[in-house]
Order: C-alpha cells, then sequence, then structure tokens
C-alpha cells in the first residue's frame, strides 16, 4: 500500500510529465474547503479522536455503507438506534469488520481516501487485513494520542485556509464564534446557511421550525412577512459570523415565483395544515426563488444541490436515522425547473449560483450550457458518489468544451471525514494535472495556459466563486 | 483478419504489459454462464449444425438487424414469417449478403465476435466480402459435419462448466433432464424461471397461461390463492431441476405492495377483463414484489432485466413476431420503483436481486448506489447493446468508484448464439484485465489486489451471486 | 499559439502515428457540408467582411454567450436590439473585450476553432489578450481588404463542395438563383426546407404564416387540404432550387398519425384559436408525421433536430431576439416519440431520417439501436454543444459498437461562422481517424478497413445519407 507519487496522472510517459510539471504548481497551495460538513466543535474542543473506528468508519456513510452492503448490519458497526437501543460495539471489532472487507473498497473512491490517508498521515503501509488488524488500531490509536494529531494541529498541518461547516438556520453558530475569538487558533471555520427544512412545508417539524423562526424575529408564526423577515434576519445573522455561502437540497430544482397574496395564501394553508401536496410544492418553488432573491440582495452564493432520494430504505431511516448511506440519486433536471428563477435573477450582478448533481447527464446537457450563458451560474464540482477519479474527468471533458475552465466551482471536499481532507484536494489537483495534461500533449491548449489554469482552479477560482 | 493477440488490451505498452498477465492469470478459466438464452434441445441432440447462415445469422438478431438497416428484408434472410407465408431462401445467399455487407460490422460488438470466433473456431483469415464468400461457406460447412463441430464437442471444448437456459414456467424441462440424465453428457445445463408473460395483465394471452397454471396446480383458475401457490410450486420445479434463479423482463421495474384483498380484487379484475391499464399495472408491480417475496423464501436469485421497449416496429412484429431487433431501450429508473421492494426485502439474508439495464445513465446515477448500499443488491454485466469493448469499460468506470468490484453479477453473456459464447467470454477477461490496468498503472490499486480481483471477478463472484 | 500538426491525435506514440496515417488519407478532401447556417448573400454580393468583430464574434452566438457568462451585457458586443435601441459600439472596443477574454475559451471547442482559424487564415500565431488585442484587430483587418479574404475567394480556398444554408419554406431561394446562374461562381450552394414556424399552431404567427402559403398557393386560408398541398408545393420550389434535405426542430419528436377528419378538425380549431395547448401539440406531431409522408414522396431526406429549450432567458429574448446563446437542451427520447413515424415509413425505400440530438444519452440507447435496425435511420453528428473534440469520441464509442460506422450521417458543421468551416471540417477528421487508430492499435479492426472508413466517412457517406 506504498503510495506511488504519480497516482492519478495519466498512463502514458510524455503526458505524465506533463501532468506532473502542473501538478508541482498547485500541490502545496493552501486548502480552501467552501463547502462541508465537518463539525466545528472538534475545533473548538480539540480533544483527541479517541480511535480508529471513531475517526475512520462510525461517522463516514460512505465507508459504512459498503459494509452494509456486504451485509454487516448497522448495529455491529456501532451506529447508535434513534431509541437508543443499540448495542455497545467494541471500537476494535468494527475495526476489524472494516478490515476484513478492505478489498470490497478496491477502485473505490472511499479506498482511495483512505489509503492515501493512512500511508501519509500515519505512515501506514501494510493494507488493512483480518491480518493486520489488530496491529493497525494499536498504532493509529498511540498516533492519535500524540499533539501532532489533536484536531487544531491537523487542522494547520493539513494547510486548511478556509473551512465551510453547514449549518442550521436557527444554530447558535457558538462554535463559530469561540473560534473566531479563540487567540490560540488562526483558522477560519465559516458557517452555511442550509434552511431546507425551513422551506418546505413537506418537510416533517415544518409548523415547528416556523414557530421557532417567529419566535426569535418577534412576531406571530401565521404571519408570512415575519416568516420572511426571519429568514433574511437570520441570514444576516449567519453573514455576520462570516457566511459566505447559503446551500439547498432539494430532490427537484423547482423554483416559482407567485405574487405576495398567493405565496400568503399557501403559508396560511400550510401553517393550518390544509394543503395538497402539490399546493406545498408549489410553495417550496416559491422559496427557493425567494431565497435567490435574498442572495441577490444580501450577497450570500446561493449554492443547489438537487436530485437526491434521501433515506431510501424507510426501515433503516427509522432505526438509525438519516445518512446511513441510503440516500439514492435519480434522474435530474436543471433546464426547465430553474427557468423562473434564472429568467429573474440571472443577469443580476454579483448573484452566484452554484449547480450540483450527482446524475451527470446534466453536466453536458444543462449545467454546462447554463453556466456557458448566464453570468450567474456556476457548475458544481462534481458530488457525492462522482467526487471520485474516473467521474471528476467525466465532469471536466463535460463540462470544459461548452463552459470552459472559468465557470466551475473549483472544488469541493463536501465532506464529515476531516481526515480525509487533505486526500480529497490532493486527488482533485491530480486529476485537474492529468486533464490539462491531456489537452496540452492534443495541442488543444499551450502549457503556459495550462499553467496559469491549474492555479486558478485550485486557488482563484474558489475564492471569486465564494467571494472569499 | 488475424487475431492480435493483445487485443482488446490499452495501447500503452506498459499498461498493455500489466493487462497481458493479469488477463493469462483468467484466460483459461472454464466458463460460469448464468443467463442466457440457448436452446437446450442442440446439446440433447447433438446434431450437426447445418450451414453457416443457420449457425451465424438466421438465429441471431445483433446479426440480422444490421443487414436490415442496410435495406436487406427479413425475408431474404430466409427468416420465417409468423404464417408461414415466407420464401425459402439458399441459405449460400444469405451468407452471400451477409458477407457482402462485413463493413457494416467493422467496430461493433457482433464484428468483432464473429470475427474472432471465425478465426479462433475455423481458422480463417480471409475476411467475409462478396469475393470470399463462397469459399468460406464451404469451409464452414465442412467443418460442420466434422464431429470436433458437433454442439456436445464444442461445449466441451469451449470449456463451459455451468451453462443456464432462459425457459417457460411451464416449460417441462425435458431437455434438461434428459441431459441431467445422459451418462455421455457431463455439463451442467440449467433452467431459468422466466414468468414475465404470466405476471402481467397486460400480456396478450396471460388469462390463458393463468388457467394452464392453475391446470396444473389443480385449482380454479379463478382463484388468486391458487394462482399464487401454482408459480411458487413451478418454481419449486424449477428448483428441482436445477434452476438458480428467476428472471423479470420489464419496461419499467415498478414494484408495489398490496393487501391480500386488494391484489385478489385486481386479480379478479384482470380475469374477467374489467382491469384498467393502470389497474393493470399495479397487479403486475404487485406480482413483481411477490416474485422477490417468493426468491427470499425459496433462493432463487431474482434478476431483472429493464427499460426495453419490445417490438418497436410494428409490421415487422406481425409478420416476423418477436426477436427481430428492433427492441429499442428507453430511459430507465430503478431507485424510485423498486423502492417498495427494497424497504421490504434489500435487507434480507441471503436474497441476491440482479439489476441489468441498457440505458447507461442508471449505472453511476442508480444501480452503484443501490449496489454499494443494499446487501440483496448486484450491478448486472453490461446488457445488450452495452455489452461491448467501449461500453463495458464505461460500465466499469460507472461502477467501481461507488460499488467496488464485489457487488458486480461478473460477466453474463444472455446470448442465443452458442458459437459466441468463448470470444464474449473471453472479450470479458480482457477487458477487466485492461480496467484493472489502469487502476495498477494510475496507483489506485497494487498488482496483487488487481490479481485477486480478476480471478474472482471470473470466478468466485459468478459463483456467489447465481449461488452455483 | 502555434498550431501542432498532430493536434486532436491520441497521445499515445504508436496510436498518434496511425492516426496521422489515416488522416493524411482525408486531408485535403474537400468539403461537403449538407447543414448549415451560412447566410449566402456573403456569397452573391462578394463584399469584404468588415472587421474582425463582425466576422468572429458578433454573429457567432458560441462566441458571444461565452462572454455573455463573463458578466459581459450584450450591449456592449455590438448586438443590436430588436427594438433598434442598442447603442453603437467601436468594433475594435468589441474585439478588445474577446482578447480579454480569451482564457475562458481555454478547452472549449469555439476556442479550438478560433485559434486554428487565426492561425491557418490570419498566421497568427499571438494569442488573443489585452496587450495583443489591437494589433490583431488591424492585422485581421487589413487582411479581410485582401482579395484573399473576399467571401468567394474562401470558398474556393476552403475545398468546399456543396454548402447547404437553413431557410424559410417562403423564401424565395433569390440568393441560391443567383449562385447558381453566376458564371463567376462555380460552388453549389442549396437550400434547405425548415418548417417548424409553419408546422405548430403554437408558434407565434403561425396563423399569418399558413396565411402566406395558402395565398401563394391560391387557395383559401382555411383549407386544411390547401395547406398540406400549400408545404407540398413549397418543397418542389425547393427541390427545384437543388434542396436535398427538410430539416424540422422541436422541442420532443412527437409523431402521430390522425386520420383526414381529425386532422383537418384540429387544423379549423387552430386557424380559429379554439384549441388547447395539447391538441396543438397533437396536430404539430401530426404534421411531423406528415412531413415524413411528403419525404417518402419528394425524396427530400428528412433531419430532426430534437431537445432543445429556445430562449431560456426571456427578458434576454424580448430584447435581443433568438439565437442569443442560451437555447439549452433538456432531456430528449426518440423511441417512443419517433414510433408512430418509423412504423408506418421505418422501412420505405429510399427514406432517410437523420436524427440529431443534444442530451448524449440518448446515442447509446436509442439513436444507435434505431439506426442499428430501421433502414431509414441515420445517426447524425454530434450537434452543437456536443460538437467538440471530448464529446465527438464519446459519440462514436457511445454510436458505433452497436450501429457501425455506415449509419451516421457523416460529419455537419451546422455553423453560422463561415470562417470556422474549415477548422471544423478538420476537426472532425483528425478526431475519426484518431478513433479509428484506437480501434487498429486495440486489434479491432484492421488497417485496410479502418483506411476504408475514413474515406468513407469524409466523402461517401455525407453524399449517400444526403443525396447528394
Amino acid at each position: 500500500m506504498t503510495l506511488d507519487p504519480d497516482r492519478l496522472f495519466p498512463v502514458e510517459n510524455a503526458t505524465r510529465s506533463v501532468a506532473r510539471d502542473l501538478y508541482s504548481r498547485v500541490e502545496a497551495l493552501p486548502i480552501i474547503s467552501p463547502h462541508g460538513h465537518v463539525d466545528p466543535s472538534i475545533l473548538v474542543e480539540d480533544r483527541p479522536f479517541s480511535d480508529a473506528a471513531e475517526l475512520f468508519i462510525r461517522y463516514d456513510h460512505y465507508v459504512t455503507r459498503m459494509l452494509h452492503s456486504a451485509g454487516v448490519p448497522l448495529d455491529r458497526l456501532g451506529i447508535p438506534r434513534v431509541d437508543g437501543s443499540g448495542e455497545q460495539v467494541d471500537p476494535r471489532s468494527v475495526w476489524r469488520i472494516f478490515c476484513e472487507n478492505w478489498h470490497r473498497y478496491a477502485g473505490t473512491a472511499s479506498g482511495y481516501w483512505l489509503a492515501t490517508t493512512l500511508s501519509e498521515q500515519f505512515a501506514i503501509d501494510d493494507a488493512p487485513s483480518a491480518a493486520s488488524a489488530d496491529s493497525l488500531f494499536d498504532r493509529i490509536n498511540t498516533a492519535l494520542k500524540t499533539p501532532e494529531f489533536a484536531p487544531r494541529a491537523l487542522f494547520s498541518r493539513f494547510g486548511i485556509e478556509v473551512l465551510a461547516t453547514t449549518d442550521d438556520p436557527m444554530d447558535d453558530l457558538a462554535s463559530h464564534r469561540a473560534l473566531a475569538v479563540d487567540s490560540g487558533f488562526s483558522g477560519r471555520v465559516i458557517p452555511t446557511f442550509r434552511p431546507d427544512a425551513y422551506l418546505d412545508p413537506a418537510s416533517p417539524g415544518w409548523t415547528h421550525r416556523v414557530e421557532t423562526l417567529a419566535a426569535w424575529n418577534g412576531t406571530e408564526a401565521g404571519d408570512y412577512s415575519g416568516y420572511v423577515e426571519a429568514l433574511e434576519g437570520r441570514r444576516r445573522y449567519f453573514i455576520d459570523h462570516g457566511a459566505v455561502s447559503a446551500d439547498h437540497g432539494v430532490l427537484r430544482p423547482d423554483t416559482a415565483e407567485l405574487d405576495a397574496g398567493e405565496a400568503k395564501r399557501l403559508f396560511d394553508g400550510a401553517m393550518s395544515a390544509r394543503l395538497s401536496a402539490a399546493e406545498a410544492a408549489v410553495f417550496a418553488s416559491h422559496m427557493l426563488l425567494e431565497m435567490a432573491r435574498m442572495s441577490v440582495d444580501d450577497g450570500l452564493v446561493m449554492t443547489v444541490h438537487a436530485g437526491v432520494l434521501r433515506n431510501h430504505d424507510t426501515h433503516t431511516f427509522r432505526q438509525f436515522g438519516p445518512d446511513m448511506g441510503h440516500d439514492i440519486p435519480v434522474p435530474t433536471v436543471f433546464a426547465e425547473p430553474l427557468r423562473p428563477l434564472l429568467t429573474r435573477f440571472g443577469n443580476a450582478p454579483d448573484f452566484h449560483l452554484v449547480l450540483f448533481a450527482v446524475d451527470e447527464t446534466v453536466y453536458s446537457r444543462e449545467i454546462a450550457p447554463l453556466a456557458g450563458y448566464y453570468p450567474a451560474v456556476y457548475a458544481g464540482a462534481p458530488w457525492w458518489f462522482l467526487d471520485a477519479p474516473d467521474a471528476v474527468l467525466r465532469f471536466r471533458a463535460a463540462i470544459t468544451e461548452t463552459a470552459g475552465f472559468y465557470k466551475g466551482s473549483g472544488f469541493i471536499d463536501d465532506t464529515r471525514a476531516f481526515l480525509s481532507i487533505p486526500a480529497r484536494h490532493d486527488m482533485s489537483r491530480r486529476l485537474d494535472a492529468s486533464f490539462l495534461a491531456g489537452l496540452v500533449r492534443q495541442g488543444r491548449i499551450d502549457m503556459a495556459s495550462a499553467e496559469r489554469i491549474i492555479c486558478d482552479l485550485v486557488d482563484s477560482l474558489p475564492r471569486e466563486v465564494f467571494k472569499l
């Protein structure tokens, strides 16, 4: 499991050599992570990670889903049930299950990140296996107790300049405030406004959330204007705490422009549970367009993650809650659903709308043409299942010929797995180098352009797109 | 038309060399063919094939459709009309038409298999053409009269260990029984339960088929419980004759769970032709879920082939019947339609559900995420039009990064063309070697892993997935 | 910005060498352009192009959309508003904006064509930039004043044998007539019948167009038979002026066969504005099938361009009219919508139906299977956003394994940008050479076949498909 210094580069020698050269220009640049799911409290508390299973397995549903697909019940991985009834599991046994199934990760993105992390961070070159499981567990645990593996030390060692988290609109952002005033921490950790559950009346608990918003705002829960005002207020609160973007996860990116009376009528209906499913969807579509309007006003970058059917396995969802690895993509479209939003705001100055998809058919068909026309639209980096070497190269090939390199978002790691951050960004830099090297060798761009582009992709583009 | 020993391997030398090495480990392994359409009577009878046109053209709708696309009427290929009115055609003239159109097959999967078969089995290295047609016809016919070309001799020479056929639920499986008791034949030829036409009330002749089932079961045709019982009984009959799987071909893989009363009500409506198209579809969806329930109970692997609009050209269908090369794929989805089935059985122990598609967008979007989560789900090998070198590599690239190598079905030849079986399996082995060689050369897996994986793909995986 | 003589060829040396060899066989063949959007009056008038901005930017919405996506208002590019209110803009400043944004075109198809054209036609090897903008503008303008850059001189220098334009059915084709009788011009410039706006009652101005048709035909506007007869008559007029094809742009390629009474009823409803949107769509579907019937009768090749949502940005459309770069593709299907048409005419002798798509999922899923069965169907070359190096190779890989090389349309440039024609055809030839070289090196076809195929792709195939 020794790392190939030329990993992910094209196999042909001359092209590989160009890629190596391009990569060397960005290899050591700081990491900008404008969207992800790391829990900021780990940096506030700066406590050592407890063990290898907690660090690499329990909270990484990319990893646990693969073990589940091999027939390992989630209970045996120490994942707690929502009713608290789960058994206690020895972390060492969780780690052992993982090691016994290591061959299942061969060729996967998770396997690549895990191998890179074990090798680079822990100097481990034995592949995980039944035989090596215990010794690897011990070695990792020993390392985790050293100061070098405290979260802040890792943050610094990884060269992270900006790390964005994803947060509930009513979150008090205490962790972000604590880090901002902590003289012992110089990193930039910023929140992201994620209001889905406050916008869609079909979302369980929506009425309660609207009441919470109203209470904070000092208005009546049934007052539509107060509701909108509260959302605007919470966005300002996030901006005051460093936020640069608002993120929106939707099954289908429908948008609709309602007049004030109609919006109010649907809001009233939703609050009194008198809305049909179709009407609720129209209201949610209206609120997505409202979010764009607010972004135009307050400057938050709008990111849209569309096309995932959440919690596909109903029984497992009831037992273990969300984010257990069974969110499944569905066919996605952008052009028609976003038309009301884009006709209204697609040309608005300084409005940035970043589109992410897990249905890759949308890359060449809709995202590139939209990003290649509307000033507001940027093509989001490959998301989720597509955040993997071959898929990233397919993304580049599908997007670039229409939209070029300068209407993309830059790399987004979107991860909960803190330790995988450097491996993911490094993967992206190697793949950009590989893609550009191919263009250079085919005479499609010159080397000077490639050198400029790779630096822009890693550095200036994410700063520009996310207004950092 | 001499065969390149390095055919299908990557062009870059070092990668080609790795591929060659990996291929050498599986080149000679026995052929496991767990799903296909060879007629088992050819092995029972063991009569010589009559001529080159019968062997390569008349029954291979991959081959005839291409000639049809060039304007050759199916009559001229000797394909009989359903009303028996077709003209008699000299096989030599059929073969000549094929040879004159050989350039049309360049770059196609059929062309590759045909070239490989002609070269490997018949030592022919003249390309088919108007000039070579007659001499090739004669050479092939001479060979076919030798004992080496009798079906059983070929079965043995091809190294086929298991060959599955596809059969009507009411088939008496006489051929399979005859082969099983024949001391002169040591191969394993197993039936597959294919009940589509018994499950969907919209299928022509459904009522009659239900009556046949009931008659066999000794129950009333109008008795829903007897209908279900009869299907269970016929599955047991197939299992007793060696079946390991049940196969389901559907336009859309909808599943639904009805309570007993509702199922009975729809069944009654279907039997008395009082069902709307929508109700018939709901009943068929219910029966697909019932098939999963039976698989959970009796252990038959459930395979689903979805997304083909059968018999697109209505006139040709009326004249020549089904399987004439104009079944056309349509957009396919799995995540939502299969949700009822997977929520109920996706985690059932020892349940295997193999998903096949001809809309390749579903590979990275739905099949890999489903196979990478549900223990029951396996990604079926590229099917039909996608069973070709570039498409197979796209499949591997689309599936592996999410689901790895161990949630795939292994190669499936799915062929009616008995002589093409070795060429197809050899193609798959070469492509697996090529794909793995790329990963090795890019530092994504090590050589030891690649060596293990290629053996598993060819040998252990199909045995495990199909419970062989 | 010097052109690599091996541009677009595969990077591996031996494969590159094969590609170079294949390319050399077609490099200098004449250009056949059976579908495009060049204005024929430029050849009639043969006036020098006025300046670099007019030539490369103002009329090329591939180029302007990218500048728009960077935030440059269309006004600043000198694009006139439909109400005539636009400001006058100095062409030099338009050119300067383009040069300042040259990095945005890196890796795009437009960037590749522009670089090739600047280098090959103007011997420019300085990349466009803020620094080089003025001197490039001057150099280009100087060249444009020389006789070598007059439109007819370029037509001849480019080696164009046939150039098809796209024309309104009521166009008098005066330019085509003028060119045909002009003894000073020996090229073949032919019209294409494009009747969309006359077939779909939902098209703005439809009633007026029907009246124009009727007036020409000497029948009543409200007479359905006269309407059909007029369309037949205008097709004959086009045929008499050299037309070989009729082109149809539709959002969805629905076809329907109505009996005469029903067609007449819908026509009457449409003329008196009493038709629902659904009924209008049925009538348009019927007329698309009628167009196929006429093609069967009069021999015009039928081309269908499907799946583009036109004028996505409503505000820009109102200000600047159509073709401003915001036509956005949507998911496209062919198999079901075309079934009525193909069941009726798919096997009609000498009927040619060429299918173009911008949703590339349809290539392997529907277009290749349809072209690989129906004699009438040909796979149209990659269209619009997909007319770019990587996309073209994806097209070849997706189509060839099912439909081979001989059911494709040959290359279609489909361009308004006269000067880009040689660069586009050259790109296609290089890519065909590259794709074939890969097959040769992988032992999938032999060199003699590849040599035959590349000549057929460039020369005989477009002649055959478009009956030239």
